[in-house]
């Protein structure tokens, strides 16, 4: 089958000039995929014929005359952009005519639209943003970063079961380990939220780690930290703060003098190696799970070789059928995990 | 007056070896204070026999027979263990024969022990763990780091008077500056707690700034983040694995072949200065805040230097009257920001 990716290609800071070349560099490596460029023609079509890449007859544009802009309030954009790229890219989805899709719009109406329009997955109450972290093992797959702010422990048990398929699919890892994002004070085993979820968790078939603390995300003690979405968002932010401090600071030591300075173009080589080695436009792309259809954010100020690993994200989510797994796991899963509250002894 | 400081000796990964050269340091740089070591006179005494430190004359060994070991249950160090050091150094704080405590000890048994034997302050719920990170900018001081996984907003605003007035004290800023850490997607502006907080903020008469996001704390936006122990954990404890990451990725990269490790000499001050700048012992030392006492957790596996630094901010505190600051912040405060839920216009 040819797997066809609806691409937002208004969506994010730069527009065409990064959506284009990233698609048609995106086809290049993967001969079995098209891509339909959704947007606007005029804006497209000059940055599609200034490329002579071979993978160009196998993109064609579809119209959509509107943007949703970086700061439009997700609910404005869902009731009045009718004609965004990214609302269009989406129904393309839900028409069968693309078989998942792509953008580097606004958060908040990616996952409004999305939801709106293609609906959630059955036994999923809320769809959840789930990334890859580098970690010192490999990567680690983290949910929720930020769709939902209040959660039960029946929607953490269904994020883990969705970052679970979804580790299995695309890694070929058939048991993916869970962990559940907790604190280590020796004194308080968590929150409520927390630990009624482990219990469920316990009872869900998933491989269960058991708790993890934020700095085991990095260690990669899990394949999968499962977490309610302001905890999550709070430890994504976190991180890119401190990871922009210290190459800040690294850059300010080796920029100090002129000594500093040679003493840099000397070590380039290592700097470069390590740079890379963190370079977050590697595992650039967030899915929103528990959809109906396979939906991936890019982050907005990307560049092309970002924005490719975002559709690689998407064709990788497609091929493994993601869809399937989610909804298997989730169909496998014992009423003590998802259903009522479990019996207590204590009664 | 001599600022007297109590030291749980015993505390920590390292103990004496640790503690009491730290506290003779603290003393040479420090001729206005005394420090009372408190623990097993045996395994002090050896240690201190070793030193020609000429502030030896301002120590004194005050026995205890027993120890808060790192895996005690907080409970049982609280019952059972009243000849620990830890206990007896928090006793001496509130029989006023120190001015304040410092330990390495258990986290959860410190905090239990001295909320137990020192009570908290008039109008302050419940004490919190405060601590200073590095920012781009200089510090920042973040609290509740752990101690309370449940928050009402009417706490997280008396954090945020206890955050504001230790900075107040300590670092002389007048009005500093606060913010509410939240999350950044813009259809969603934070759960519930962080809503209420916000509008209890407005009306606390505290320099707030408003809302920050993960990324604002190495920023350094404000002077001060406030949010409950849950979330603040996750942040610190991600940010140490991620840094501990990165500083293995560097190291690697550093040592990976024989021209690496070339490169890594030629650029050994370079990275020196990184690493200095960056040191976590230059920021040890976490303050639990509304107490009627000073009391001050060392990081469990830190050096003499490290601990010196905790010492540090313990005689800071209690030369800049901190627990007079905090009751004054908590007694100026409207009861729009603490008392009652505040009247809606929606009634």
């Amino acid at each position: 089958m040819t797997i066809i990716i609806a691409v937002d290609a208004m969506g994010g800071d730069h527009g065409p000039p990064v959506t284009v070349p990233a698609s048609l560099a995106f086809l290049e490596e993967t001969p079995g995929a098209s891509v339909v460029l959704v947007g606007r023609a005029e804006a497209i079509e000059p940055v599609l014929a200034k490329s002579r890449s071979p993978a160009r007859n196998r993109v064609r544009i579809h119209p959509a005359s509107e943007v949703v802009e970086m700061d439009d309030p997700p609910a404005d954009a869902l009731r009045r952009k009718k004609d965004s790229s990214m609302r269009v890219a989406i129904n393309l989805v839900r028409d069968g005519e693309a078989h998942g899709c792509v953008s580097a719009g606004n958060t908040g109406a990616l996952m409004g639209i999305a939801r709106f329009v293609l609906k959630t997955l059955p036994g999923i109450d809320r769809p959840a943003i789930a990334s890859q972290l580098p970690t010192k093992k490999g990567v680690v797959t983290m949910l929720d970063l930020g769709a939902n702010v209040n959660c039960t422990p029946e929607q953490l048990v269904q994020f883990a079961a969705m970052g679970s398929a979804l580790v299995s699919s695309v890694e070929q890892i058939e048991r993916p380990t869970v962990g559940l994002l907790n604190i280590g004070e020796e004194d308080i085993k968590g929150n409520e939220l927390v630990k009624e979820t482990a219990e469920r968790l316990k009872a869900s078939g998933l491989n269960f780690h058991g708790n993890v603390e934020g700095d085991d995300i990095y260690k990669g003690t899990t394949d999968v930290v499962v977490c309610d979405g302001f905890v999550g968002n709070v430890a994504l932010k976190t991180s890119e703060g401190l990871a922009q401090m210290l190459y800040e600071f690294l850059k300010a030591e080796f920029t100090r003098s002129i000594l500093s300075r040679i003493v840099a173009g000397i070590a380039y080589p290592v700097l470069m190696r390590f740079k890379r080695r963190i370079d977050p436009r590697r595992l650039n792309g967030a899915s929103l799970v528990g959809l109906k259809g396979v939906v991936v954010k890019s982050h907005g100020g990307t560049d092309a070789l970002g924005f490719r690993h975002a559709i690689r994200k998407a064709h990788a989510e497609i091929e493994s059928g993601v869809l399937d797994r989610i909804a298997q796991r989730i169909a496998a899963m014992p009423a003590a995990a998802l259903g009522e509250a479990p019996a207590r002894n204590d009664a």
